[in-house]
């Protein structure tokens, strides 16, 4: 797998417009953990890629959970007695506390206070609320809404079920070279919020175009799933099979115009960590780096002690510390087509590093070998161009003894990995370098090729 | 051992006034290495506590030392050759250098020069001297008593005696569960100085009488020694059963208002330096850690090469950087009861990370178990209360790999152990969490439970 | 080996002006990486030092290279064709870029261009270039005089020859007591340039007649090599030999007015690194200490990975970061005898610290031993004189365990080898303390005495 393979699978996707796209016509689905909105949605995205979408049983046992009962929503409102609907799921499936159970009647206002939730900072934007394992039905809507609320009573209606069906995720295996995997994982269960799931459905979507249609090393896992109870379905259901995970990303509000975010996994220091801190790094643009906690997305999940994977997560601005998180604020205008763009380029960037890193060895390890008469070299000394390739070189020939890999280099000589493994293969076409095979290595941790 | 236990038993201390109240009543007696001094500074703390006052007799051997002479001082002046006594041990027993020779005879006040001690930075203050092991005689003074010798010749009398006797150490053992302890050492040897000195006998003696009444894990022995030459005497007496010692800490001016430094034992990262550097940090008021360095009070002994025990020294202002450090003016208004009573909560804390470590197990370590259903979970999700007791749940459950203590989990979830400490109850009365029996993990260094 | 015994051998040199007189005698000549200039610089070293001039015949395989023809440079010039030599090698041997191929003939201008080199930015400077493993040949001249060319036509003559004869380095070995050495090696191939290659040279022997003249525990073994190809000579000559190297450091560019910039060993914390960081920062006036890189001098050779050597690179201003760099500026004016002194003075501390190292073992470990009855502690405590050598003897003995030696205890405790030394002495003179012979402990990595 070459970056010129990928870059161009990508073909007409360089602005973002097409990842921008695919969130525009995703985002009105109603989606919750369960029903009708998840399938809709992973059936869109067969039409891109070779998606199979799973079904497990409500009532089926994952671990310490049970697969819930399927949510069915088909209409909700408050409406004056007259009948005029003052919040309508029509005009926003936030209004509706998701999973809520049905309701139907008149109610006092003083009795519905308990169940409506309205963000006063805020007072234009309806909030995001749940109530997935405990049984309860409310709405969201404006602060103005609310405050508009003055007569005694209203007539209300969530027409919702909650019955036995299933649970559903979408599953991209693109097998490589090798039985090992790279796991991509992104949550498929909010309504129409934009960043915080759409924007990751989008770029692992064509990020799976991408490398699907490439020479790959690595076995490929991509999974859209719920949030939680998704995970742990799928890591129920592939417990034995989990260890073979090498390197795995939790993807989750990658396209708003934040910085971009990467949070290491539990292991602190594994492959995958290494990979994504080397390239935003030589990347330059403003990044930030965190470590391991046990909230946020999936990665809880895949990062718990019994598997404790090396599965890092991949954010631009972290969920919560924007404003617009978890609200209708995360709208088509909160995600930005070149930011969409950017975070699937960088995830490219990591795939590259970790399908093209060897452990090179030197064949000539006893002083330099002489660069120039094999044309690799400045004719005239003291002379400046061509420094950074040649000083590539002389870092891959120093470092080649069995002991580095060529992230290991890129990260001592502070140099792209790119670079390194241009370098690398100008010295291998040499005869200068070999490849170690892989298993006659003994690796450190966060070594993992 | 619960902190409620031990602040139960604390009583009538919360203010600190009982703890300066001892002091004050220790300030008068003229204590040195040997002597009357320190017997009679024991036996009132036997009022409080069940110390044992032990002996060993002058020119005992005790490795390199030999335990000296006992030295008993009655009275100590000098006067004019009219009788007026200028410079009057029966004022202050700072006046005379401790350890002098008898001297009875009259001096030209040139001849006395190189037995005088003022300081001229500091007019008033009366320094503090001694001269242990070499036989000298001497007079401390303030700068403005000496300017105002002016007389030719003086009387001068020291009425002491330097004879074959005893010293004395004071030790209180409190037997736990198990045979390992907990040393608490401090230093009886320094006549009418605050900090130094008397502020660690109050805080310990009520240390003990606060851990003498709750259950124990640990054995607690307290040592109230003469500086250097005792804990060398009680290490030469102990030598075989020093290595109980698990962890120890070394209490010398505690009841001064400067912020608190805490000195690491030897080993640098044994528990004990691990558990009193996050007790200060979680505190959050200044304080500051130090490394080790073989320069200060008795932990140089217990931190010797052949016994390298794992022995700290809490202190507030370090000896020597403040200015009242071994003058008159390290007096009762010196010490400040609120912080006495400080030292004393900072010194529980501590106890009560070591008394309620454990490494605990998860029974559910395949993803999250789910906390809802046990009533350990928020029930509406993206609100915010019991945000922090729900992060401390999730770190314990993804930490409790049988390879993480509490006190780990609360140093990596930045996180006080006592809300760590609750957490992992609520998991192990929820049958989702159970500790590791000791001695079946491998403990890493710094990591004695 | 005392720093006194060195300290007298260096007789005269104080002030570094035999240390400048030796680079302005070595000025003139015109060196090359082959030629008589490196045999006549040699020769001339024999004065002071007992050198060997090894020789290797042209065509020699050493390792990937091949020993190149020597090349004789007896004129060369650009004239007008009225004879004017305008470009006169016998005005500055930098004129000529080195290893030229002989050229004879009139040339227009415009085809003159691609073998001219000058600096813009410095118009009064003429650059320094090589040409050796590609056939060339070209002038250097100031960017005045290239611009004063204005005539269609020149006569340009080089009178160089390029024909089998031999590489020739020079060679210094000094006995010590054990078979173990210490390399130090400088460049000798530059023709008259002062910081880069002369102050090397210069320092270089001054080390070499001093450590000759005392008793050594390391042998010593001086190299005068012209660079890489001299290098890579020497390891393929002694490739069997090379192991017993256990300290080495490059010598470069040390007599320019800047701050002292000390590179590490590939091994990055090699027993050289350690003794030259401590040196330097004990020293405390500026300094830098860099990482290593395969970039700079003959360490890219000696830290090959085949090799791996313990080498550092002892410089002042790195190479390529003074604008005299290369050029004709680099002049004597640009070595500062006092600079000359001062360098020489820093290798022999670190020679100070290589040859008295040891690991010294308490015979008292248990509590601190009595200083005071052995005359080495204060009378009266309380008083300051003598603090540091006190505080020196009780670093040494509290780490005198067998597993800290003298440079260990100087870097922990952030006293300079010297005095800690001194203390070691003076506790092994009261039998307070005795060596570990060296092959009876097990040294970690950066631990070799």
């Amino acid at each position: 797998m070459d970056i010129e393979d990928i870059q161009s699978a990508l073909g007409g996707t360089q602005k973002g417009q097409s990842l921008h796209d695919l969130v525009r016509l995703l985002y009105p689905i109603c989606r919750s953990i369960t029903g009708e909105g998840v399938r809709q949605t992973l059936r869109h995205l067969q039409q891109h890629i070779p998606l199979e979408i799973c079904e497990v049983a409500s009532g089926t046992k994952v671990f310490d959970w049970t697969v819930p009962l399927e949510w069915t929503i088909r209409d909700a409102y408050i409406a004056t007695t007259a009948g005029e609907r003052v919040v309508d799921f029509q005009n926003s499936n936030l209004h509706v506390v998701s999973y809520s159970t049905p309701v139907n009647g008149r109610y006092k206002l003083a009795d519905l206070a308990g169940h409506l939730y309205s963000l006063p900072d805020r007072p234009d934007w309806i909030p995001y609320r749940t109530s997935y394992y405990k049984e309860n039905w409310g709405f969201c809507l404006t602060h103005r809404q609310l405050t508009e609320l003055k007569d005694s009573e209203y007539e209300v209606c969530i027409d919702s079920t909650l019955s036995p069906g299933h649970l559903n995720y979408g599953e991209v295996f693109l097998p490589g070279e090798r039985e090992e995997e790279v796991l991509i994982s992104c949550h498929v269960c909010h309504p129409s919020l934009c960043n915080d799931n759409l924007s990751g459905i989008a770029v692992a979507t064509y990020l799976a175009k991408a490398i699907g249609s490439v020479d790959r090393k690595y076995s490929y896992r991509f999974l859209f799933l719920p949030g939680t109870i998704g995970s742990i379905t799928w890591l129920a259901r592939n417990r034995e099979r989990a260890h073979l995970i090498r390197h795995g990303i939790v993807l989750t509000g990658i396209g708003d115009s934040g910085d971009v975010t990467y949070k290491r996994s539990r292991q602190g220091n594994a492959y995958i960590d290494r990979a994504f801190v080397h390239v935003l790094k030589q990347r330059g643009t403003g990044h930030q780096v965190v470590d391991f906690s046990p909230y946020g997305y999936d990665e809880r999940q895949y990062c718990s002690p019994g598997f404790n994977l090396p599965v890092g997560c991949f954010m631009r601005t972290t969920h919560g510390e924007y404003p617009e998180y978890h609200t209708s604020a995360d709208n088509l205008e909160f995600v930005v087509p070149r930011v969409l763009q950017d975070s699937l380029n960088i995830l490219l960037q990591a795939v590259y590093v970790l399908e093209n890193d060897v452990v090179p060895l030197s064949l000539n390890p006893h002083c330099e070998p002489q660069l120039g008469k094999r044309g690799l070299y400045r004719a005239i000394a003291g002379q400046k161009e061509g420094a950074q390739r040649e000083m590539a070189l002389l870092w891959v020939l120093n470092l080649s003894d069995g002991e580095h890999s060529l992230l290991d280099i890129a990260e001592r000589a502070n140099v792209s990995f790119e670079v390194i493994h241009a370098a690398a293969r100008a010295l291998r076409e040499c005869k200068l370098l070999e490849d170690v095979p892989i298993d006659s290595t003994t690796r450190r941790e966060g070594d993992q090729l």
